[in-house]
């Protein structure tokens, strides 16, 4: 008598599962040859990677309602994807999961300018959609550095911000309504277009869940009317801790810049070489912009002036015209470029009180030493969101785990001092096992009970968020069917 | 034989209950005779008053755990409450509940001006905690009409707004992180004093519960310096719809006022008579409120005026001192009182997009014919939360039905054109039966689960936000020990 060969059930049970998604969707948009899946093998966290059992493309709600009925029914993983930007590995698959893709659900559904909205499917880049309502003098807010390609979708998973949510706050501030597959296949919607909701808030659980609730197809955002002008100054110092104290105190006057953007000496020196911004020749710059009329943006100035001065600035470069402004943007704005062109890095993503600012970059450049690895600085100092980039090279052995564990040391750090794992980046497979340290069993078992809520079966975006240990014991205690997780991250 | 006397097991319940909470409080805070607990028998919805079993007044969280540890183990249902200044009947006791007052739970905790927040216990009134910072140029910015006397665990519990929200955001906007005791009696962190969280965002979703997901005995409260001044100004329009309309005007150009409140002629006329505010004739008023350096206040004027004057004003009055702005806002902030002075009223709590203004003053205006009952209107119109005030006489046989009805019309009116059942006041008892109307059986569903996780019992502000029979079906499925819901508001 043979012995079943698993490799034929394996095989047996993608074609069985192919064959009904095709049944669901148009031609093209089931993939599943070994060479087409491994496009979705990864995401921005390009250190992990697991091609996916098959990844579909659906252009409509229904489509993915009708996805992810079949993928219940099987009890097959879902990992739902925008366009896989996730520096935190938001979007990694694993090898039995399907990749829900939301590339194709790009349109514009309704723009409400007598309202302050636009309504899009959540496929549709983060840029294109202030590119849709710009001409009529309105922007949506939210700006992460990759804006050029990430998708709202992801922006929502993630709670997105970037370098303008000082003033108009992350992406959680900025959502008024959702369109969502739950992934029994049922379609909700949570919010609406007006200020508040009857019961419960899903609105705020569903934006920064990670995908792990449900996959949202439809958003509607609050759009804003563009400021009359805006202006930076640059703020060059002697030392880090000087510059953090400077935006402390720019904050604790109560003053609300649209950005205040902190880079340090490793961070300026790439920058120059990459983008020659022509910075000054310090340790710490801010970049501060204000925004409004002119008088407005001179008075704000000139109260920022005023505040840096008594931090003994090296420089302060007030910008004059439109073609300077783009001159101090340019270096920030190249930044991670720059960095990447010299080095491989790890880019983390801890938040912290802001007055705790120059304690945390000493720490920072303590640990550094301690572990051999040079951090780069350059965040948006203004909410505390911290970007260290730690730098390493991915040829030498042993210089990857060090990183990790460089890490996680300034991750834990940005705790104790009452922060937290992420600011924008979210948990994913990266921060996963650090939960423990922001949460002890209580306060995480609370999670764990919302997940249990949206997807008994623990299928949706699988072993991220949570430690894994957690994710499994959930599973077999929810009696689910019991699959090895198939985790590159843990391979 | 002698038949069990049901009113002897009643009594024996409730002295083991007062007998236990003794042990975990000290002196003074179990209130259980028959002519005290009167005093919580209603909050500020009183159409609607029920004495409970017993009320509690804890001072710390761990008291609060140890109250609701005992009310768990022996399955008694618990109302939280803060300063009892619902008008929704989000405080309303059940005969067989426990009042879990937080009027004892009024410290600062700790003020850091460098991270701009305050962390107090709830119990503090909402005024208090601006009261605690002012003298060092700071506030709290949601401000609903009863801050006086309303309790931010109430504020957090209702996601209460207020005339400054416009430009400051409601509750949810200006919360960092919370301590709650479960209904097990297990104390958690939520959240902290950092603009994001790792995991989902649970305190999003406990802002707005209404006390139903756990007490909220801590908060940290975000604090925002003041400006360096505010001005209003007043505008009158001879209809109603010409006043929506330049609302709509004003934010469609992106303004953002602190404040834009509407008032209409019945509430003009009543707060003339009150507080003698000297408003012109007409049949709707505007008060726009706008602040920032006097540079910045002018330059923001001047555009509201030119957006005025094309909807033909009866007078644009701009304040020239600190004494005519008092007395612009004079009339506004007394309108509840007056209208109290002269009619019983119900204030209703929907919100609709902004550019539907017009027309819904317009379908008020014929709703109001067609039931027979006068409705004043003063609401906050820049964020579309109207206070339609249906005035009646509570001694008239039948007054208060037709009343019900109105406003139960005017709701549906508002959920029409895209809007809400409530903007802050919440849900409580008042609109449960109109969840219906919002939410459909999926969406509706999603809520009722995540009441699952967190109170699996359904032990917590029983027969609030969801229609009874909704809360009756899901207390049966749980297998709870069936007691017939006391509620006054059906009996």
């Amino acid at each position: 008598m043979q012995m079943p060969d698993p490799n034929q059930a394996i095989i047996a049970r993608k074609a069985h599962l192919v064959a009904r998604l095709k049944q669901v969707l148009p031609d093209g948009a089931v993939i599943h040859s070994d060479n087409e899946v491994r496009a979705y093998e990864c995401d921005a966290l390009t250190a992990y990677k697991c091609p996916p059992m098959a990844a579909v493309l659906p252009a409509t709600t229904a489509q993915v309602a009708a996805v992810l009925r079949i993928c219940h029914e099987e009890a097959v993983p879902v990992v739902p994807r925008g366009s896989g930007t996730s520096l935190a590995g938001g979007a990694l698959p694993t090898a039995d999961a399907v990749i829900l893709g939301v590339a194709r659900l790009t349109e514009v559904i309704e723009t409400d300018y007598d309202n302050r909205f636009i309504r899009v499917q959540t496929g549709r880049t983060n840029l294109s959609v202030t590119g849709a309502v710009e001409q009529d003098g309105f922007f949506y807010a939210p700006d992460p550095s990759s804006q050029l390609a990430c998708a709202i979708a992801g922006n929502i998973a993630m709670n997105s911000g970037g370098a303008h949510c000082l003033k108009y706050g992350v992406t959680t501030n900025n959502l008024l309504g959702v369109t969502m597959v739950t992934m029994e296949g049922e379609i909700v919607e949570i919010g609406g277009a007006h200020m508040d909701s009857g019961g419960y808030d899903l609105l705020g659980l569903i934006c920064g869940s990670e995908g792990q609730l449900g996959v949202v197809t439809e958003a509607t955002l609050r759009i804003i009317a563009k400021a009359e002008g805006a202006r930076p100054i640059l703020l060059a110092f002697d030392a880090n801790e000087v510059a953090g104290a400077c935006v402390s105190d720019i904050i604790r006057a109560g003053l609300l810049p649209v950005a205040i953007e902190f880079m340090d000496r490793p961070c300026i020196a790439a920058c120059e070489r990459f983008a020659k911004a022509g910075y000054p020749d310090c340790e710490a710059l801010l970049i501060v912009e204000v925004e409004g009329s002119d008088a407005e943006i001179d008075d704000q100035l000139a109260k920022i002036k005023a505040i840096a001065a008594t931090h003994d600035p090296v420089e302060m470069r007030e910008s004059k015209s439109e073609a300077e402004s783009a001159a101090i943007w340019a270096g920030r704005k190249a930044a991670f470029g720059a960095m990447g062109q010299i080095n491989d890095y790890m880019c983390l993503d801890g938040t912290i009180p802001v007055s705790e600012l120059p304690f945390v970059l000493r720490r920072i450049r303590e640990l550094s030493a301690e572990f051999g690895l040079d951090v780069a600085n350059v965040f948006h100092a203004g909410d505390g969101n911290m970007h260290p980039l730690i730098l390493f090279d991915a040829n030498k052995p042993g210089d990857l785990n060090t990183c990790e564990a460089l890490g996680a040391e300034i991750l834990k750090l940005c705790v104790e001092v009452g922060g937290c794992l992420t600011g924008e980046h979210g948990v994913g497979i990266e921060k996963r096992d650090l939960m423990h340290v922001q949460f002890d069993a209580a306060d995480l078992e609370m999670q764990v009970r919302v997940k249990d809520v949206f997807d008994p079966g623990w299928l949706l975006n699988p072993a991220k968020v949570f430690p894994l240990d957690v994710t499994e014991a959930r599973r077999a205690a929810r009696d689910v069917p019991q699959r090895q997780t198939q985790d590159a991250a843990i391979a």
